[in-house]
Parts: structure tokens; sequence; C-alpha cells
């Protein structure tokens, strides 16, 4: 049975001058730079980290995961300027055994700017080879808490 | 009607050091450049640019237009690494009034290493705010010639 | 007379994963990323904007204000990993009437990681071109105020 | 003694969309990703690769080696735009034991646009650590075809 959903995770994400392109707006490739490290931010609120520092050692019990994409998608509804704070607001839309989807709305002054998705599969360095994995029950859970109320976990 | 396709576009990217990330592959968000940028490449193979010098310019007549992304998505088969060599084949997947959809396949030594889609619409400045507007005839042609042979166009 | 030194703005600044390379540290080039956007939050912190939103506006008193940079420079001394937070100490080093050179020292964990340095110009609009103007008064009162103890001013 | 300089190694970099900010020309930091990429082409042209794919391998004998920066640096002299070509001339202006600093002259229909100037220390891999080392023999004979005319090598 799943824990209730706390609701999504939320950080908060100032427009850098270096993301801007000469249309004068945030490039579009930025906005997965936002994904991802609101997906990072979430990593480090449930005491974790998605790549961690001794991920390139090897061992043969325990060894580090981390998360490789395999997809990901973004839709633009306004533009975004240089110093504007973007909110995330971040779901785990499905919680795979392997994988991962998570389903970012992004919000400037309470209007929704864009909406992404992130599908990302658990992976461990096995003889220097990176393969996925399940998910670790205390991540699952972790997780858990920020599914959609609508949606469902498979484990 | 439509002009008979002549294939996809061609156009080879090498990955660079700056868009590794410490996995040692290809950042995820990359391959968003490399899209783009071989979007910018057709056209200026076709002749014209993307993003013209004088965008900024207040014009009455015949202003500039460019290209705002209001979807994108990227789906990653293989990691790709430091110096590879990506062909990229630029379709048109789907040719609107206003829009326009390429899809990229991209490969490194013959194997598809990733897929993607971009989805654009023409806007030109008009009294200081990106307004969507027709794809101009001229370039509606040369874009045609670059349409999957399933596709259609929409004029 | 100059305000006496309120000492080094500081600003703390995580290394997202972006920024890091196959190497498994941020890259070289992500320091004046980092350089430029403590130099920015400065700007915020003293109650403007280094690239006011209505930057391209043509008006014909008063014009917005940037500082293209025209000289930068970075000393490495320790490499620096994905989520650890830098401290950045930025100083005034000097205030000349057009130009400000920023110093600034990186530490993490208080080891000096690097040390660089960024002149900018301050230009504004005119007639669709950049052109170097002084630094308004204010704002050379609130920059003054970051002025390392030995530095001088030049107004 | 050193063989006679072969003259700068030339290459050309288009500038990028991705690369230009909102002031409506390449952002500052780019021109190191150039410099950067013009020096890893300069090591292909030499037939070897700045970072090899087997970096990561332990190997007791004949690591690979990298070339960790420990100080660069960049004065600009006039903004470059989207779309325009940069030519990237560059010469090793010193060849020490260990380190090797490259200047790097930028051009844009043949007006210099920036100058730059990198300086690298060869590095390998020892028991996990990233250890400086002397340059190898065969290397050092390939960088100093590059040398400046005026320069000398410290071996």
């Amino acid at each position: 049975m799943l824990e209730s959903s706390s609701g999504p995770f939320i950080w908060h994400r100032r427009v850098e001058f270096c993301e801007t392109d000469a249309a004068g707006i945030a490039h579009f490739s930025s906005f997965f730079l936002y994904m991802e490290q609101a997906e990072h931010a979430l990593f480090r609120d449930i005491g974790t980290s998605i790549f961690p520092a001794d991920f390139h050692e090897i061992r043969d019990h325990d060894p580090p995961f981390t998360f490789p994409r395999v997809r990901c998608e973004c839709e633009y509804f306004a533009p975004v300027k240089f110093e504007q704070v973007i909110e995330m607001r971040v779901h785990v839309e499905r919680l795979g055994t392997k994988s991962v989807t998570y389903h970012h709305e992004m919000l400037v002054a309470d209007n929704v700017v864009a909406r992404g998705r992130i599908i990302a599969v658990c992976s461990s360095h096995v003889q220097g080879k990176l393969t996925g994995c399940p998910i670790p029950e205390r991540l699952r859970t972790s997780l858990s808490r920020y599914l959609m109320p609508s949606s469902e976990s498979s484990a």
C-alpha cells in the first residue's frame, strides 16, 4: 500500500544570464537543467544524492547507483526572462520497479510557463558497465511520497 | 503539390568535452543543443537564418521572423562519449501553416543513439511582441524538401 | 571620500551536475558562470539589476545600462565536485570612472579552490549601439562598499 | 633543439545560438569553450586525444594522461554574434616540463575579437588521484611545432 502523497516537491530556481539567448529569453534547453536540478534537490531533500561522490569506485556489495535518463520532454507556454524565479513543482508520476517518471510544472508568478517530464532508470556500475537495477527499497519509499494523487507505483 | 522529398538533412556534430558530465557521457540536455544546431545548419543550407542579425530592428514591412519552440522531446538509446561524432538525420515530420515539427535521428557508427522531436512556431516581432505568423512561402517550399515520405504539409 | 568597506559580498553556489565533465569535476568554464552569477546577486543585493528587463527599449533620457566584460581570468587550486557548495567572496578591487574590477575568492569547506577577476565596463544602448558611460553615482556608492581595504576608487 | 615552428594551429568555430545571451552576443564564458575546443582539435590533429576513452581505467604501466587547467584568461575586443565564424589561431606560448601555455587569437572577418590564454598541466591517474607528470616525449615534439617564434621550451 502506498503512503499518502505529501504533494509536489517545491523548489525555486532563478533564471541566470548565461541561460538566456539572443531572443532575450531563457533558452529552451535550460528548462531541462531546471528539471534535473529540481530532481537533484529532491534527492538531497530525502537524504541521498543522485550521483554519489564514490560512484566510480568498484565495490562488490552495495554499489552506488545513479539515474540515467531514457526519455524527456518539455512543453513551453510562455517565455521566461533573466532573473525571473521559476517555481518548480515536482511530482513522481510513475514509480516502476526500475524506473521513475518525474512530472514538472514550472510557474512564474502563478502562471504555468512550462511542463515537462523526465523518465530515469535506476542503474549501478557493475564491472565497469552501467546496468539497470531495482530502485532500492528505502529510496522507493521516499519517492512514493511525491506520487501524484492519481498515480500508482508498481511494486 | 509537394516537391518530392530529398530525404533527411544530414549534419555531423562532434561531442565536445564541456558537454560531458561526471558520469562520463554527453549530458542528456546536450542532445537538444545538437538538434537545434542541426536545424540551424539546415536553415543555412537553404540560404536563410533562423535568427537574422537584424531581428530586433523595428520594421513595418517584412519583419524578420524566428522560430520559438513550443514542444520538444528526446529518447535515449545509448550513451555517447567525448569526441564521438553524431550523425544527425533531420526530417520535417509535419509542416503546418505556422508550425514545423522536426524529427531527428542521431547515430554513432550506424547505431541509433537517440531520437528527438522539436516543434517550432514561425513568429515575428510585431510592435515589440513575438507573434505567430504563417511560414513565408519560399521557406515552406524549402522545408518541404525534407518532409518524411509519409508526411503531409497542410498548406 | 570613500565609505569604509563592508567587506566582501558573500554568496553561495552549489555545483550542479550539468556543470561537471567526464573528468568528474566542475568544468573550468563553470567558474566564470559562478563569478558572473555572484556579481548579479551583488547587483540584486544593492537593489538593481545588471541587465534590466527594458534594456532593448529605446529611450532618450536615462537609458538602461549594462556591464559587458572586457577581461576575465581564473586561477584553479583544487577540483570541485558535484553538489559541493562554493562560498563566493566578492570584492570590488578597482572602481574606475567607467569600469569596475571584481575579485572573486572561491572556497569549499574553508579551502580556497579558485580565484578570479572580471573587469566590466558600464555601457548603455545609445541609438542601437552599446557605448561606454560613467557608472551612475548611486551605483558607484553602492559598489564602493565592497572595495578591498587597500583599493582606491578613481572618482 | 626545437623543430622550427609551423605557425599557429588554425581552427574555425561557428557561434551557436545557445551560446548567445540576452544582450544579443556570444556570452563571455563561451570564448573559453572555443579555446578549449580548438585545443582539443589540435590534439586530434596531432593524432591523440586530450581525454582518452579509457581514462578511468586503472593501469600500472603507461596510464593515460589528461590536462587539467590551472589558469586561464581572456580579453574581449569586439562582440561576436550568432552564426559568425571565429577563426581560432592557437600557438603554444610556453612548453614546460609538465605544463603547456596556449595562446589563442580569435578573429572574425580578419578583426581580432578576443585573445586568451590557457595553462594546463599534464596529469595522470595514479591510484585514483590526478597527479602532475612530465609531458610524454612524443606529445612534446608535436606540441613544439606550434611554439610561437619567440617562445622557448624548457626541456
